[in-house]
């Protein structure tokens, strides 16, 4: 198959503008997941199916899935998120699924079937904004769901997350069944805005993702003795915040050993915390990502010992307490390189970045099924927030490239062995 | 006058566990200034007092005046205050009233008359425990009152301090006159527990006291920016926690370059203070104090060019703001030398320190009455807290050379033109 020079990406365009005139307000976008926006989101989306050859279905964890046969039942999914953050931006998971899309449109309206099967779904509560349950759609489709800490959550209301499924039509008992969707998966492909600052700051409008990072996320507290602030001289205080100052400046070293890794002190409160009294405890979060497991392993290891260093050397103590962590998910390398190749024919030039914040890719990719992500330039860096924007050029060539990536792993699933 | 040796200091120590077993329950003693157990404590001193050929009365700002009429109307104040923080020490006030009054019962029950006129003050509310005003009672006498500021401040339970005054009989616009005490004030001395560690650490029951240290308390605020913590770059961050940290390591070498400077950060706040954020703003307090207005003045300026040069080597701005100062007050260098004489001959060894904390003394020192205090080991270091405590050998000594420092003061009083 050679490259469909046909192919217009302002349909998708089209389609952002009005889901965001839909279900955008003057604080942003908010289609959080579960709620009357949300359906109202995915009302209108099936609204623009309506006149494909196309079956659509709502799998047992409320993804929804659209499927267009193929001359083969090898298939290709496509997929990204409706649902976004409360107060949220317009492009953050509506353009995986409204560029998808475009590309799946242009498929379903050719005069002949593709030779493979195509799949767009729509996975259900990316964000975990309401409930505090992210990737709740693709993690059930993974088998990778946590059904007995997940029934109880609650939302600020109090609701719980039980309670929301059964009004959205999910049985929380029966989500398992989503894994039924995978059959025949041969690949999976998500276009996604970048939500950081790397491709802005290299002036390059896309990327390939190479993967999500693993994270090693815990708290560190430091114990120290609170004193007098006055009448204790300065050698002979214990004082818990010059630790942490010392650790949140030490990880940073930590982080810079290795190009792509980060390490985030996001929160440090004192107590008693009060002006007239050194700090005699100090708890602080500690975040740690990277690709590459060996260095995320390596980097909490250093950050434990450097805590342990300060600690003593000013008379302190020091406990750590794993809040979370999650081991890195490479991408598919061939995958990535059709990636690259989609970019630089469409773009012109490309970079390869790994993705920070986790996304439902990571979720197929840990399955085995080979994934990969096209990342474009978010502007500021911004997401999660109303401003989130990308320029309208940059949309059109992350469209673009998308399709053109589409095409090159259908021809790739079509030469690969039964 | 020659070393009157027949003084015995056990009367202080009993009456000080008399009052702690009448005003303190299992957290602490609970003599807060302007509550019933305050009042209580004040009646059982009055008490005492009752076979003394003394003249007692309560100014206009709620201090208690005991005038012991001497030869001469030349005067000596001997003061403390019986008010606790709640579930305070049994010493911090309690032993500088109890020690003076067991040294004034000396001279009272003597077959003479005294050379001078010696008074004992118990100052009222030293701690502004329940207002947040400390040293209300000491203010009045000086002159450096707040009134319009202090009448409507509240206690947690929302009653006013004019309230509070008022349910204990003194009315905040008339407190000025308290000023009236201060005819014929030729010098004051005050004893008091260090609540700091120094001289526990040299191994030195008894101090000189060189004054009360200036103040410089400022809020200091570091402004970044709030960005994702997996997908923003090391590089591209600008973190307002590592400003801070920086702050909060360099106020040490500020500090370390004089013998008593101190410089503390004891609250530190961040925002949005959630695990997966880079810091977008830091809220941290700080409290310098020395004895040297010069010294606090080039710490305060120092602290202030290394926040910039950390504001702009982290991309942040930050904002200063002061929160209270106070000027440096030093005592009187005759009295100092006689307070340490006093305490050479009593216990063998001195030390001469400057207080961390504010005292009453300080008010009165300002008013240029010849000051100084003698202070006696805190246990620990410990104040403010149940577990305030100096060993009772200790407590002798200090009682002892308070004595010796009255009858030299007497002495100087005497020697000085009138």
């Amino acid at each position: 198959m050679t490259r469909d020079t046909s192919f217009n990406p302002d349909l998708a365009l089209d389609l952002l503008h009005e889901l965001r005139n839909l279900t955008a307000d003057e604080h942003g976008a908010q289609r959080v997941a579960w709620t009357s926006t949300w359906r109202k989101a995915r009302g209108w989306f099936a609204d623009q199916l309506s006149d494909l050859p196309v079956e659509t279905h709502r799998d047992s964890a409320g993804n929804v899935w659209v499927t267009l046969h193929g001359r083969s039942d090898k298939t290709l999914i496509l997929g990204s998120h409706l649902d976004s953050v409360p107060n949220g931006g317009w492009l953050d998971g509506a353009l995986g699924v409204l560029g998808a899309f475009a590309v799946f449109r242009h498929y379903a309206t050719a005069s002949v079937p593709p030779p493979i099967t195509l799949r767009l779904v729509d996975w259900a509560d990316e964000e975990g904004a309401r409930f505090g349950r992210s990737l709740f759609g693709s993690s059930a489709f993974a088998g990778t769901y946590s059904i007995e800490a997940d029934r109880v959550r609650t939302d600020k209301a109090g609701i719980t997350l039980e309670a929301a499924l059964r009004e959205n039509g999910v049985d929380v008992t029966n989500i398992a069944t989503a894994a039924n969707e995978r059959a025949n998966a041969r690949a999976y492909l998500e276009l996604h805005i970048e939500q950081g600052p790397v491709l802005e700051s290299m002036g390059i409008p896309l990327g390939a993702v190479l993967g999500t990072k693993g994270v090693e996320r815990h708290s560190v507290t430091f114990h120290g003795q609170e004193a007098h602030s006055g009448s204790t001289p300065m050698k002979q205080r214990r004082d818990a915040l010059a630790a942490a100052a010392k650790l949140a400046l030490e990880i940073r070293n930590i982080a810079g050993q290795h190009p792509d890794a980060v390490c985030t002190m996001g929160s440090l409160k004192t107590y008693p915390g009060i002006v007239t009294a050194v700090v005699g405890r100090a708890e602080a979060t500690l975040d740690q990502r990277d690709l590459d497991s060996g260095i995320l392993a390596q980097m909490f290891r250093e950050a434990q010992e450097a805590s342990y260093r300060f600690a003593k050397e000013e008379g302190c103590t020091v406990e750590w307490s794993r809040i979370w962590s999650i081991e890195p998910v490479p991408f598919h390398p061939h995958l990535i390189e059709l990636c690259e190749e989609a970019i630089l024919q469409t773009a012109g030039k490309s970079h390869r970045l790994p993705s920070g914040p986790l996304h439902d890719a990571a979720e197929v990719a840990r399955l085995g099924i080979p994934t990969t992500m096209l990342f474009v330039q978010s502007l500021g860096g911004i997401s999660h927030n109303s401003i989130e924007d990308t320029t309208e050029t940059d949309l059109r060539l992350a469209i673009q490239a998308f399709q053109l990536l589409v095409e090159k792993t259908i021809d790739w699933i079509l030469s690969l062995p039964d």
